[in-house]
């Protein structure tokens, strides 16, 4: 692709996210939660607190942090399974809740969050790739959320600072030798190379997950990668800290 | 309550709807979608077509209706256990899935529908009382798109009108010996009686179901809840046909 | 059908019951047991005592009654699978063992019956249609023989009644247009409407089930429908009084 | 024990039967059907015919037999969960249901059978001791009713005979160091080994399955027991055939 | 087979055993582990000690033992599902699984054991005839030296003697009319009738199952297969004691 | 660790492996098969061969691989739950036989596979860190021989290199602020940060996942983790040819 190298299906440039959105305070019932789009990708994400923590962790003064993803049997193109029905959760989605638990865990310190227990559910409205990277950057937005309102209940102890950062995601790929940021599903299929990166708001890194779906890739590809993601996230947190920014 | 009777927490009178909205083409890959709101219950139901049917029914000419019904876990007021995590579907979920798609094979002739099938998925982003009467009063318009669609795809004849009807559903119940017609949660946990109506546009019955939650009620009750319900309906089939009157 | 009209396929007439028989002390273990047939259909109903309450009822002071229904795999005239084998019970099952429980619990004052459990066991031996019926109607006499056994063995409190009435369910539908009372099989299959009705002794209702299985019925269908059941029941109770007026 | 050595809690002597009752004909539906009690122990056999054989079978020309046993929850004197609530089936019901279907397949010409399947299920009543080898004894007697309709059926070809024998079933049990026949629940409970026999007709046996639940058992008490089971078999040998003489 | 009679296609007499090799210490986290081989077979036996006893056991003073086995999916000459993949244990699975418990537990002083508990691991690396038998012969191997590791760190109160004994378990078997002695997997689909028999150091039964595959089988024949067991579980009651003679 | 910086607990450097051992032809029934270690850790691997593809895969000509990871339950310190025993498999067990299908997908040419598939089963017999880079290593060299087995017995055409490059995996990781190489299980819960790599024998890369355990890591860190990564897997690449360069 010599002349118009870059140019993706949708007119980005190969360094440019989908227009994100984040919309705060979308369930009454949820201590935290929000619908966010990454261009048609739409998560919808909640954060609810409860008091105490699992049965493992009683008694340590220590708090926990967990995740649950899912998609819309319809979320896709082809309709899929439920899983409920199936009555049970496939490798993926397993793989992917564990992903956004960790990444979440990695910005809270348990001690201050004392023995409360935040699950952070993200299901998939609407799938154009990228859910997963939406979920994480969502579900931060709403634990933080939902941390404020364990601050007002007192559930979280006066002058504790249960966050200690921020945390947002990403994909990155190599589609047709050149590396893009924030695939879409049509270029996701086609990618070379896979990646997702989890990066906290200083640009350092949680979690780098990549793949080779055809050729192993080089490192230097695996470097180009790298620096695209991380511009990529300090993006995304300026989008997280606008939305935050304003009243709920 | 002697003065006052029958005006509602939110003020309603002990006929009145709460608020409908019926938003189409909120999923850009489903054959039919709509988000239906009650109040602050939120249902997302996709309409999903494919050729083809179940294996029992090959060969028949005729085609076939299903719903699958489901909610989030945050979408009530305290968080619930996902239904795939458990591994399997509780009573109830099944009870209201096969509600939904009786009460849309009423309305469907499946000789005109030809071998083709469509799934309707009804998920519930948020609980506020009467989630099963929204899902099919969202699902009929989902799915008279999703025809709409597989007759401009050809899949179904020319000529060949699968929809025979319409349908919609309503709660009613007797609250302090009062019947109201839409139930809102916290009006339907003190119910002492809970009837779910499911009426075709003519005004006619698909189902009734009728619960004592309390006192065994009777016939007068049973009556006035009926008639409650049918006007109830009716204002519902005017929704929807005011949603579908619309260019998608 | 012009001249005998309502002459059914047994020679019964539109209103009339099939024979019913209830015999109780059909087990040497549970606390109540009954064997009752609605013509073909036998259901084996035990209730079982045990002391305490689950969990979520604990320290309430209230009791609790709940029941499971299943058929025998050759209860029908082709074998099913064993739910137990396919390792998840069906929605039919739940559905049913839900409806069973509610029309027991209906006749219950939890606050005499005390921190204990019933839990009813509605087993199809054979089924030939209303086997939902048979089962309630059996099971509230095998639940007032527990009952007693609970009083004599004083883990009811003395002097408190937890049966606060009685409950009985017959099946009613339209037949080629004729409304016709407790259905057999080869009714039920060919029935445009089919409705389910549990009556209270003094001629109220727990539970109306109603269900267009072809056309959607009218105003007047359901009242001469629920005519029928209220006579049905009423039949149906003194059958339960009568044989509870023997000794065991 | 010196006096009354073998004189047992219900009066039987040591190689005496509880009395044996087998009714052919309890189901309408199914094409064999039996109840049969060994004392309180009480099963319920239905054998059902299937043209056809599963599909590791297919174009063999030879038929199936196979069985599933299951005790209903409160066949026992304390209510036991339901396997197909708990979900999953348990290892005694497998180990049970898998000697059923060897004992009746030791009597099978599957040849004979041609390319026909039996299932024999045997539900559990009311449980007292013995219900394996009751379900094994009522079970042959099914069985043979159901070939004797497919036989006058022409499933089977003509001057076929799938039966190639007969088949009974007998536990007998080592209590306070004396050998017992046909063990009731508790006698069943104290013995020192228990063990049960199928037997053919002709007094050879199918299974032999021997175990110490306290100390280990000598050569010689196996011996004896034994001997105990070959005539308890015999015995059930007559009963069957009596059964089996008159007409359904 | 007038001449040979009795060589075996491994050039084995009938009442041969195959090698029989047991290598203690193959685990470094186990209390107990043995790599045990009946010629090919090869099954792999830890047994873990943990504090306390099942719930049902609890305040008893006594401890418990029991015993999982499963096969590798390849451990056969065709892959096999993984039973965690289905997402249920088969019949065979189950019942095999009690049998080793049970054949362990016959040498156990439960009070001794105090309320400890050991479980036996018993998977096979490599099958090829008599699996069940080498898992018993092996797991009680490592049975002992769990509970010498228990006495050694006095979870076990000095003086006690929880191993009231010594069991192993040998196949037994008729093939072409002969009795044969550790059947291989070649043996084993050919035998007419096939035999498991598990013995005390001191010749006794602890459990014979012996099962007609083909005709039934007469007195003598079962009595010259439990002579050639009793001598195969002598053999390997010597093999047993040799390899625990040595230290670890 | 100011001094002995990088001295690790079993004495080796920062950038040594562990010693590597490599078996094969561990199983008489399988196509391929390998008992690999790295230090304690031991997983037996496993290939089967099978003609025929998945049904989604049929008729396009290409073959198939895949994988299954499982740990035996004695396998760690603590004895884990078998997932059979549980019904499902968890998230972790999915995750890690999804890594390893994966990775050996990356080295086959599927076209040059033909229809055929094979099935990698790594089995954990002990584990101390790593146990899925050892997995991935060893299932490898399981696949080489049965893909020379595939090769020999014609199911893969004359002259077809199904194999087109050689693939190891290997763990790093930040301990006490120092990156490591091929972490044991003491190292693994202490770490900073975990990253498993898999790298193809020319040194490109098949995956890199990275996490951080406690803080986030900066860019360098990564790059140092990443080369010592690439070393280690080039000596894994030699191991891996030394033991296919001897005879089977």
């Amino acid at each position: 692709m010599p002349e118009n190298e870059g140019v993706r299906t949708d007119g980005r440039t190969p360094g440019q996210l989908r227009p994100v959105h984040i919309e705060r305070g979308w369930s009454k019932h949820a201590e935290g939660s929000v619908l966010i789009s990454f261009g048609d990708t739409k998560v919808f994400c909640t954060a609810s607190v409860t008091e105490g923590v699992p049965r493992w962790r009683k008694g340590s003064g220590e708090g926990w942090v967990t995740a649950e993803y899912s998609m819309l049997p319809r979320s896709t193109n082809t309709r899929g399974d439920r899983e409920a029905v199936r009555g049970k959760i496939g490798g993926r989605t397993h793989e992917i809740s564990r992903l956004i638990g960790r990444s979440l865990r990695a910005v809270i310190d348990f001690k201050a969050l004392g023995e409360n227990t935040v699950v952070l559910d993200c299901d998939v409205l609407q799938a154009d790739g990228g859910t997963r990277t939406a979920a994480i950057t969502g579900a931060y937005v709403a634990l933080a959320d939902a941390i404020s309102w364990a601050q007002s209940k007192k559930l979280v102890k006066h002058g504790r600072k249960p966050l200690t950062g921020t945390v947002s995601a990403v994909s990155v790929g190599i589609v047709g030798g050149v590396p893009l940021l924030d695939l879409c599903y049509e270029e996701d299929v086609t990618a070379e190379t896979d990646m997702n990166v989890v990066c906290t708001g200083d640009g350092r890194f949680v979690e780098v997950q990549g793949t080779a779906e055809g050729e192993p890739f080089a490192r230097e590809e695996l470097n180009s990668l790298l620096d695209l993601a991380v511009t990529g996230c300090a993006e995304l947190d300026a989008a997280q800290r606008a939305a935050l920014a304003t009243a709920l």
